[in-house]
């Protein structure tokens, strides 16, 4: 970090004061932008881009060459780890994302091997230390996971689903096989991270992408509990330096407070709960992290500054927010757009300093 | 009413006393019950199930004739009223609902007629009216509408969506042409519920299943506004009798206190918020409605009867409380488990009177 040149988004995640909000946005690098479509085209498939350090390098620089932004994403996928453990990950056109071997029995669990991240996983911790030599410090490079959770949900539905009958009819009728699911999958999720920390990321966010089907007990229980066992498995120090970790949990804005008490060090916040609510649900405990609905960026450039001074005002004042969508930006969206939220937020959250 | 054997659902309702907690299901009458499957394959077809009133009748009698509920719903389909209005409604095989004519420019909404609910909407009070002469007074019967919002998404997209980009683009980009296309979409849906009370309908659900993706602020002035204007416009007896009215926003947890002020009766609340938590927001101004997450019926008999009593427990004691799921029934569930689920609150809330 010695020649970090933009550490906003470390301060504001440390709660410590900045002269304007940070800003980046999930899935910047993405297919919205026509740059991204041309190399994932060449690559041929979505596991290959990933697989090749220097395409992953690419299209995680590209939005930063486009955009003011404040930090950059390793370009990756959040089922890394379940392919690691040999399901066969496939993405079929338009169908999301498949995995060949899914999860279903006692026997299956026990079969999961735990990835080595230096070996299986190899690949992503290329592709953080290709793209953190080609940053050359000009904003910090977070990595991610995909929560304990939200991984057995594609790993036992073999694939997206709408209402989770499988996973959570093994839930409710194997606990204890589905807890020793869990446990195996955050072993292998803190194994990945302290990887990724030691191959360059500067943050750490985990996406707990479905936690938010669950019930306040079963998301405390079957999911919040894993996500607590990667946060105390994480090595949050490397060379001296912090390195902060950002929990979210989409639709999970009712359960913020418990949270706030794993000793992360963020949380990020979807446009379904005002960030003055989640404010005060966190008491302080953590920087907070949104919450622009995508959506937004559908409107004219006058709605979009309107929306963003909303979500500036409702933080408030006093450091810890960084600005982000409460979800990751949609295809669809015409980067323009994207060009006028990031350009209101700095315009909107200068303090003048 | 004169002849209501069973009025528990009604008298929760309205928040008097009841000697057990009263029971129905979302979906009660559909395709997890092998007799409904068989009575949906002669039909050929979804929506001639629906136009068919005894057809539609039939199904709605045959989670009676299994389970001791206490109310009955009249088997239709929330997007009755798109189709009323012309846009050719269609449910192609595992693929949910489809509209030939979505809705998306200024002229698209001028266009809409205001549905005759008593000449293109004639078959569901047909159905309604042929089912309360079958139930004869075994229990009440339920009408109901998806609220204005849900309409619209489906309008606008023109099918189910993922991230709504097409309906909260027209929302942030041009919101007068999206109240204009709201306002004439709740004037049907009261036109459409005031209809079904004249055909027998002794209580109303209105079902925002999509209320839950948006913002508080977006929340109350695009879903629950419309509702608001509904339940105002709604005939709120019939005959000397009170006709009550039940709103369910899907993911709504966090506005549940603004649902209450609307002036409703009762409001439906989903697992993700704990019927305790809910009870505080409403402040006892309405009763409560849910909240068992539909994959419980997955789990073991055990299970079910521990799950219900949470949700027993977690309302507590006091008149108010219908018992039923967060969300509808699955297609796979084994309807013993709804036996078991439905004896667990006879059982487990009977208070002994």
């Amino acid at each position: 970090m010695s020649n970090l040149q933009n550490d906003l988004f470390l301060r504001a995640l440390n709660r410590q004061p900045v002269p304007r909000t940070p800003v980046w946005v999930m899935r910047q690098a993405g297919r919205y932008l026509p740059e991204y479509r041309k190399v994932r085209e060449q690559a041929g498939d979505f596991m290959t881009l990933c697989r090749t350090a220097d395409l992953a390098c690419e299209v995680t620089m590209q939005p930063l060459r486009r955009f003011p932004l404040d930090a950059a994403i390793i370009f990756s996928d959040i089922l890394t780890i379940p392919d690691a453990m040999g399901l066969g990950l496939r993405f079929e056109a338009g169908e999301g994302p498949r995995f060949d071997k899914p999860v279903r029995t006692a026997a299956d669990i026990e079969a999961l091997p735990r990835p080595d991240p230096n070996n299986e996983l190899q690949y992503v911790m290329n592709a953080i230390s290709v793209t953190r030599r080609e940053i050359d410090g000009q904003v910090p490079l977070i990595g991610f996971s995909g929560s304990p959770w939200t991984l057995a949900t594609y790993m036992v539905e073999g694939a997206g689903s709408k209402d989770f009958s499988k996973v959570k009819g093994l839930m409710f009728s194997e606990p204890v096989l589905m807890h020793r699911l869990l446990e195996k999958i955050a072993v292998s999720v803190a194994d990945y991270l302290n990887a990724q920390i030691e191959a360059g990321a500067q943050a750490l966010m985990i996406f707990d992408t479905w936690g938010g089907v669950l019930s306040r007990e079963r998301y405390l229980e079957f999911s919040l509990h894993y996500m607590q066992q990667v946060v105390d498995a994480l090595a949050r120090t490397h060379e001296g330096v912090k390195i902060p970790v950002v929990l979210f949990t989409k639709n999970g804005g009712q359960w913020l407070d418990k949270m706030a008490d794993t000793g992360c060090d963020a949380l990020g916040v979807d446009w379904t709960t005002e960030l003055s609510v989640a404010r005060k649900l966190t008491g302080g405990k953590v920087a907070l992290q949104g919450n622009l609905d995508p959506s937004v960026l559908y409107g004219s450039p006058e709605s979009i500054q309107a929306e963003v001074k909303k979500v500036i005002d409702s933080y408030g004042t006093g450091p810890g927010h960084v600005f982000n969508l409460g979800h990751g930006i949609h295809q669809f969206v015409n980067p323009d757009n994207l060009a006028v939220m990031i350009e209101s937020v700095r315009a909107l959250s200068s303090t003048g300093e």
